[in-house]
């Protein structure tokens, strides 16, 4: 099926807004996720029956960003637990534990992950004492809940952020903080369709993010859809814009937030906010509230993914490295809160980002 | 030919650095280019016989940095009036001309291209009194000339620049300002060839480069061929690597110096100065002195060469950007010279950069 076919809604003016994720079926159901890899050359949707088939989509990337990982680690942990359902409770608590610990290993840095699982699981071991049926009934409801919660606290984040977009502004995101990473409108772009169906004129300038693209390959994809004026830059060439004049505001999303606010996200991000900064450019991060991880005080105890070289080492015409260089790909990195205008989640907007402050939005 | 067969010389300690650009066969001779847009992946000689030929290599950017450029401009201009030159004097000029202003369209933003031309056609008017053979040999000897002093220029701004590497430093640099881009060391890679002549042992990190991957396919393909530490990172990646701690120096190369020192250089240069600023990381640009263009007072009258959205649009496996969505694809930014420590030119280091300290380099 297109994606347009599985649109969510049609965007407020001209367009749709594509969803990457969805449980069908049930109890006997089964994940489909739009193959993220592949866009926008071609529309595939993944259909993943079991915990190792959402495992291995997790870490392929072909679902990503932290919102919708979350999600669908939920869902794997309905399929990893089916089976074992009808046996003992000793068994089915083991088995929910073994998949949630399995589930964390396919991307260190997204929180939402841990927080997902840990929080179906939770739910499960809650009704330990049921029938076979009802704890797994319950997981699955919870891995629902967990959805309908991501796409409501996009909406949320979106109405919080809105009021930052106004006409005739430009607006530079980095990644996808899109629709395509959540179960919603997404985080950074959940902002610009709010925006967008309040009929405020302005345009984005999407860095293309290197290695995976997912600048060019999704945001520009999910924007281009629903209708809103969109423009691709190189990583590089965002300062260019900035310096134009043709940027007046940045808003990106968040991998995991520490409590003092620090912030690590797609690699690129941290660059963003010092350019910002030196240009007095407002620099936003938008995410739900899940995103931030207390048990962290500061950005240096965000754990870091380092990815593998072979996503920057080949490109069109064969090998764009020469054999004898090192190539160093760091998937995040940490933007400290000092360089950070505000915090946008489901609670609305945190200005300054401080300890207290984000203490009052994990409240 | 394979590279190595026609590598200018060994490097100082255990390779050996490729040369661009060659002229062979004397007065019947033709131009042939490393073709740089298949490196690393292969190694071919792209054979120019014609103006147009070299117009076309220096458009498609298979011979590319100012430096580089200017040299084939110039034995272009020889190729340009071979035929002519058994003609009347009138006939002959008038083609002289008419080559250095067709030559100038291949590339606007490289001064040296319109530099060099211009030297060749004078060196060749002042002769206009003498043989047909005459004129034309002093043309040709004039692009060899060209050619041999762009070779001395190298290694003096090497000379210069390489008193700014120590042990144990990291360097960074963007695209490629290699012997590559050059008829000799290069021009930012050249203070790192002669450091490494010198035993000094340091890393550097090489800007992928995005659209067309300069840093990654030739400064990598270069450092690495003559032995020296090179890891590619993502351009997104540079502040990273900068707020580790890891780069102690940025040296880049210039593609235009306006009179008060404001530096067109690739795409990104502008944002790795802002952020080596940010860091208090020392920021260089090193060029020939030719490349400093008086007729500009500062960079906002530099042209910025806008290249084709084709090469951001496409990438491995396809379409990388939504059709729906624009590209903007800017070749080159402007670096502002309060950003800039320092330049290196042949004739030494110059600093602060100032409009008096750029009178005298070119004096």
């Amino acid at each position: 099926m297109s994606a347009e076919g599985r649109a969510q809604r049609p965007s407020g003016r001209t367009g749709w807004i594509p969803r990457a994720i969805e449980w069908t079926g049930g109890r006997a159901g089964v994940l489909r996720l739009l193959d993220q890899t592949l866009l926008p050359e071609r529309v595939e949707w993944v259909t993943c029956a079991t915990v190792a088939e959402v495992w291995e989509a997790i870490r392929r990337l072909a679902v990503r960003g932290a919102p919708a990982i979350g999600v669908a680690a939920a869902y794997a942990m309905a399929l990893a637990t089916r089976e074992a359902r009808e046996g003992p409770v000793a068994a089915f608590l083991s088995r929910l534990r073994e998949a949630a610990a399995y589930l964390c290993t396919a991307r260190p840095t997204a929180v939402n992950l841990a927080w997902a699982v840990r929080r179906v699981a939770e739910a499960a071991e809650r009704r330990a004492g049921g029938t076979s049926d009802e704890r797994w009934d319950t997981l699955l409801a919870e891995a629902e809940r967990i959805e309908a919660e991501d796409a409501a606290m996009c909406r949320a984040i979106g109405q919080a952020g809105a009021t930052l977009i106004h006409d005739g502004m430009g607006v530079l995101t980095h990644c996808n903080a899109g629709a395509l990473a959540t179960a919603g409108l997404g985080t950074a772009l959940a902002a610009m369709y709010v925006a967008h169906e309040h009929g405020v004129r302005f345009r984005v300038y999407a860095d293309e993010t290197r290695p995976l693209m997912q600048g060019a390959r999704l945001t520009a994809y999910e924007l281009a859809a629903a209708g809103i004026d969109v423009t691709v830059i190189c990583d590089s060439t965002a300062a260019s814009m900035m310096q134009a004049g043709r940027v007046q505001l940045v808003i990106v999303g968040a991998d995991r937030i520490a409590a003092n606010g620090d912030t690590a996200n797609k690699i690129g991000t941290y660059g963003l906010a010092v350019l910002a900064r030196h240009h007095r450019i407002p620099f936003y991060v938008a995410a739900p509230s899940s995103t931030i991880d207390v048990s962290l005080r500061c950005g240096a105890e965000i754990p870091i993914e380092l990815r593998s070289e072979a996503e920057m080492r080949r490109g069109p015409g064969g090998v764009w490295v020469a054999p004898g260089a090192a190539c160093l790909n760091p998937a995040f990195d940490v933007t400290p809160a000092a360089l950070i205008s505000g915090l946008i989640t489901e609670k609305g907007r945190s200005e300054p980002v401080s300890e207290a402050n984000i203490a009052k939005i994990i409240e």
